[in-house]
């Protein structure tokens, strides 16, 4: 079963099965290429844009998969999950698609605004408090009253096999890459990255990007073993989580190199990626840019895959104004 | 000679030559669609993103039809404008690609962001004080000096064939449209528009857009002449400028009707489409949606298609945000 497996289980059957099942209910998303950005950085870059993609991230990939890989009975009860981010708004847009329910526990003090997009996409919150207990306690009640199928944001291999399409479309996109760079907070869209890539193109080098601030999956990669942060704190606030053993397998095995960037970097490279190519998308997107601008010589002269991972920004509180 | 050229004298073929010309220097931009809107408007839509044009803006087909159409003996001379917006950069860039000299006549009051941009795209500033006698006194000594040949922002039959490709591209790119809308300043953009769907899909409605504090051209509708504003102030910066003669002529002849917006309305329209589409757009390519909000009758049920003029956006100043 599906939903039995691991990450060292998953194989490219279940990317592509994953691909089938998903298309309906995804976008294949653009890849856009950039005269300025390939100049200032002497590589060729293609940049695959999802931020484009429905729910707003890429995260609608892994959850369409859990959920439309779900048997009738199971999917009756729904799905759960405890993320207050992208894989909230995309785990309840999927449900709603398959029209069953999708219950979204979420600390009472997050912001009204991303309370407001997951009831958008028709997710059920039951608020907790700001606590990791109270977080687990409310999850606990939440799944025995309802049997819902709890979906978790990246380590699971259901998640995994989905991101991985992301790479299977880049691969059709964009040919004879030498790279691929993408973000890396969970560490779910890096191991659909390495799953795609370690069995389609094995010769190609796969890069992960991180902020200085929460540097964990690149300490955890140096010292060989899950290094998990407290509460890092970043203004890429979609990779702040710590890896797990699913995407830890993937990365351990895979990762070419982790790259890290700092805070006013990963700023000026968002705000340079929105003024030179004319596209909304979140700090995290910016953290590859940003590490591809402090470390010029890992790409001059390669074809390198960009992955703009998300375009779901507060506008209201952009970190280059002061507000 | 294509310069000696009135707008009444343009013919489809001059859209075709144009396009033949400028393919090379130009995107072939995409067009992109979006549920979220089309549900809330009940309309469907398809956005023709110019925000993704070299250098960032849809003006730079007229200002490409203009240098590249130049004998060599004229280009030899250079081109010469006095915008301060998208027209500089596009005639800077166009001229750059020919290898010719642009000269561009701003107020030295303009601001240093402005002057950057002309200046990397390779545009020759020569400063003036921000009057428009002042303006017409260096332009004139500008030419006297170069003997550049002026193009203007949109009167210019040759920028008005070249921005008539949008449309050309648009036809191609989303069938069987019933209306298209754009929005109106000096009236470049419609004409364009105009000129390219009276000749190849005479059927289609022609909607132009324009804020109600520079309604300038929905008043020169009604009124059968132009009416020409001094200095109106409004968001929708791209839109200040009053019809002229050329442009006139395709206005009072093609356009089905001129609706207007608030500028409360065009903000929230330009907000939300960054918020759902994830694209940076300038507040004029809000005001077609804005208008498309105000008269849901006018647009429901139909394939509409809708011109994103450019996306030079200054990201410090987003009118939502208050500094």
């Amino acid at each position: 079963m599906l939903d039995a497996l691991t990450g060292p289980d998953l194989t490219i059957d279940h990317v592509r099965d994953a691909h089938a099942r998903i298309k309906p209910y995804i976008h294949r998303t653009p890849v856009l290429t950039s005269t300025y950005f390939n100049e200032l950085t002497g590589a060729e870059l293609f940049f695959k844009c999802e931020n484009f993609q429905k729910a707003g991230a890429f995260k609608v990939r892994g959850a369409s998969n859990a959920v439309f890989g779900l048997s009738d009975e199971m999917a009756e009860k729904g799905v759960a999950t405890h993320s207050s981010g992208n894989h909230a708004l995309s785990l309840s847009y999927a449900a709603g698609r398959r029209g069953i329910p999708c219950h979204v526990v979420m600390p009472r003090t997050a912001p009204e605004a991303k309370k407001a997009a997951v009831r958008g996409y028709g997710g059920i919150i039951t608020e907790c408090e700001p606590s990791t207990s109270s977080r687990e306690a409310v999850f606990a009640e939440v799944q025995a009253a309802t049997g819902a199928e709890f979906v978790h944001p990246y380590n699971d291999p259901r998640v995994i096999a989905g991101q991985a399409t992301c790479s299977l479309e880049l691969l059709e996109q964009a040919e004879r890459l030498d790279a691929v760079i993408a973000p890396i907070g969970g560490g779910g869209m890096i191991s659909g990255t390495c799953l795609t890539l370690s069995n389609l193109a094995p010769h190609m080098e796969i890069y992960a990007a991180e902020p200085d601030q929460a540097d964990d999956a690149a300490r955890s990669f140096r010292a060989g073993h899950i290094i998990a942060d407290d509460a890092p704190v970043t203004v890429a606030d979609g990779l702040k989580v710590p890896l797990k053993e699913n995407t830890w397998h993937f990365v351990s095995h895979f990762v070419t190199d982790i790259l890290t960037a700092s805070e006013q970097e990963i700023i000026d490279a968002m705000k340079l990626t929105w003024q030179r190519m004319k596209i909304v998308m979140e700090a995290s997107c910016a953290v590859p840019m940003a590490t591809i601008l402090r470390n010029p010589d890992v790409f001059r002269g390669k074809r390198v895959g960009v992955i703009i991972t998300g375009g779901n920004v507060d506008l209201d509180k952009l970190p280059w104004i002061k507000g």
